[in-house]
């Protein structure tokens, strides 16, 4: 029998340029929209009478971003997710998730791509529930001292030698789920990533673990609106170069930069009264 | 307060040559550890007592290799998730999840990698349940006829016009989960592929879910140890070249690939006496 | 002042569907198209009198789809350079480079694309000249023995030990220029690719040197209508995983695949009495 | 016969942390070695008595950046070319490749990994000449206006409108070559860089190719060490979303971002008085 099951339209790129005043303002997203509701028709005899076009879920981002104009991330999928919910009898949720990339401003019309992370957002609505999550992707940061890593279990296939000194470095990839649905969402996603390359900055850490704790709790503490924070860091090693052959020593100097395989650190800090997620998120 | 968590070794990647005849053997794998159990204390003091390092579980899968050989992905997961929840007390629950490259053979010992599919499968592994799922991903198929698309919703955002003979293209990415954990793998993965791609040739489709939800019921119908199938099926838009502006027609017959946005239609099939998942898995 | 310069159309996604018989035909390509000539004034002034918009050239790649049907990339791409170069008199060279993605047949209108190589063609024609490049990107092949490395130079930096048993894997890319603009193209490219692999699955190797020279060597053998082979191989390391901490002997079976560095191995191999090139082309 | 050749190791990643002071200094390259020489045998026979194992030039690498330290990459690019050329008879040739990855500073050890562009060079040493070319890669830049493009050719296959205001979008792929080998490394770059930027944004542009100009004139103006810049610049096309299906008029507001196919354009500005190159570089 026909299980759980959604369609969308997946990442139509949106630019839009607001021409107000004598600067404009650029806005640069991905949208990716999935709906959920009375589908069975469409799967079981192709009967699509039930079947909003993913075709016209593109036009309606473009058109919005002309009628409503783009704000933050979350606002906009917020008017998205509502609008086929509250338009569509047949669709009972609707996600809709935004990776925004920032432009940095030189000058009134011109811009410059900044990479260094990507701001993403989860919107879920549906007749019951708004659920919002916020989140980064991408953010390398890197500490050259201040991380040990000792103490840990050891068993037939163990041969890594306790570290006392060594780099820490990560792409940071977290997601945090709002307790509410109408927040500053610019100074919470500002809050948000501040606090997270605060903790990560100023953790003298014993393993990646306990980073990734501070940094999740770091965000509770400082954003009351968020409920819940989830992170995947992948441990970026550094392998110090081995250059005793060639009679030098390497004092934590010289690294090898790894791909492949590489540690991967997932979990998730969770504020004592937060109230339960309405529509399952991340990890 | 820490929220569910896991950490692990992500991507070691695994060559096996079994030289045992005069033809030898390849093996290509892309293996990703994942432990959850009694890990609070390295998360909020940096206590390692209860932490298997990653490097560990890397060493674990070559000496494994070694120790017993390397058949089929899901074989060689569940023996790998067994040992971590069996050897580490600490350790409540592992999930090991393979990528597998196939290569075809040209000579003795010389080969040539297909780059077709990959085959997946993530193993679950706790005191209490063993779960084990199967997949494939990166199969890109086409019908370049035989697919319909009309009949659907139009609100004031809808410009798209019905098709009543089109290209129908996806990059199937599909899993399904086994009722037990004791299978012939091999045979099940190739009857399993066969299956899907079975029916996405032979169904007339008026929509994409039509041709999602006949894949999956095909698999369940050829595959009796097969519980449930999960696919996300990316339509892969072909848009068909606009060749009046040069007096030319264009009965289907030159399209433009295109990139973004793509449908992207997800959805599962279960059978109806299929027993419940023990662990989160796909989707 | 103003040096060399041409510009054009990049990565057009062409697929066409010849529907001539009752079996459909599939050709799927991605074609690049740059111009150069008398096009200073855009550069200087943005005069644009005599720039031919790379939407038209976008536009061509699919009319001529039409008009000419598509057979091999290499008969394409010489249709549409000739056509630029004869058509604009400003227009004084033409590079139309063609890759060109295989699929396997499933049914009178169905397809599987493979994944294993994509064939490449760079054509290049001016009023006085014209030179067809054939060639093969992504194509992974290994031998699991018959591959020795030793007997080379050692400095204060060399740690590496001599191996009489390794694995040697290559992911081929190789371009070979034919000698005139009027071959079979389908049967060069097959017996070319043949001869590729055939020499590397022949080759008893002590370098992937020798392994580069005897594949050019054996495609020159092979194919009269070529002058000249260029092969660009990285050595794709497997390194023999240690286990001798686990008290376990690893005779040549088990490796870890590395990703970067890699050996990178690039040369030619040249007729002798081949004509010289008329344009510049790869490596 | 053997033609041109060489070999080499690519992409080794090297991680350098400065430890001299209260603050670490981090360096973050992937380096790529190739060399060239009389290597007949090896290709012939498989006699390996000229060939610097590629693994030796790896260890290299890591033993100069703990001997020499690491600064700008030119520099280093240069030391390691010449010690090549110089302490291996048979090496006639030497390029190094080196791409760099820039971090802002968090703290006295902390680091973000900026992604707005790479900083790219090769140098290429033989016994007679030195040749110094650096670059930048990746750089996306946008004007919202001031770009317009019309009174191009038209023939049978245009269908292109003329455009009085359209954004222009780029990511930069520069190179230029030095006319010394003795330079502010560090100063130059940043100077070029700006340079390019500043071109960009300052032309009111009638095509990319105008744009292509002044960034490569403005570069030669502003850093007289450099004697010869080369650009390809991709025209990352944002096309008007057609909303007048809604009523909705779009007066340069809301863009549909593309992905393919892109214009290309690809050009050099050189010097009056530039001395010739003395190896092959790009494009």
């Amino acid at each position: 029998m026909l299980g759980p099951n959604r369609y969308g339209k997946a990442e139509t790129r949106l630019v839009r340029v607001h021409r107000d005043g004598e600067s404009h303002g650029l806005v640069d997203f991905n949208v990716s929209i999935a709906l959920s509701g009375d589908l069975t028709a469409t799967h079981l005899t192709g009967d699509n009478s039930g079947v909003l076009p993913t075709d016209t879920m593109k036009n309606t981002v473009y058109a919005f971003a002309k009628e409503h104009g783009v704000g933050e991330p979350e606002s906009f999928a917020l008017l998205l997710a509502r609008h086929f919910v509250h338009t569509q009898p047949q669709v009972h949720g609707a996600k809709v998730s935004v990776e925004s990339f920032a432009w940095d401003r030189l000058g009134p019309h011109s811009f410059r791509r900044r990479g260094d992370h990507v701001r993403t957002t989860v919107v879920t609505v549906t007749a019951d529930a708004t659920q919002v999550v916020s989140g980064v992707s991408g953010l390398v940061l890197l500490n050259s001292t201040d991380s040990e890593f000792h103490g840990f279990v050891e068993d037939g296939y163990t041969t890594l030698k306790p570290a006392t000194d060594r780099i820490l470095a990560t792409a940071v990839d977290a997601r945090w789920r709002h307790a509410g649905d109408d927040t500053d969402w610019a100074a919470s996603f500002e809050g948000s990533l501040a606090a997270l390359v605060s903790a990560f900055v100023g953790t003298y850490s014993y393993s990646l673990q306990q980073t990734l704790y501070a940094m999740g709790a770091g965000l509770l503490e400082a954003r009351p609106e968020v409920a819940e924070v989830r992170l995947a860091l992948p441990n970026k090693h550094h392998y110090l170069a081995d250059l005793s052959p060639f009679d030098l020593e390497n004092p934590g100097e010289v690294f090898i930069a790894g791909d492949r395989p590489y540690g991967l650190i997932e979990g998730s800090v969770v504020r004592d009264d937060a109230p339960a997620a309405t529509a399952e998120w991340w990890l």
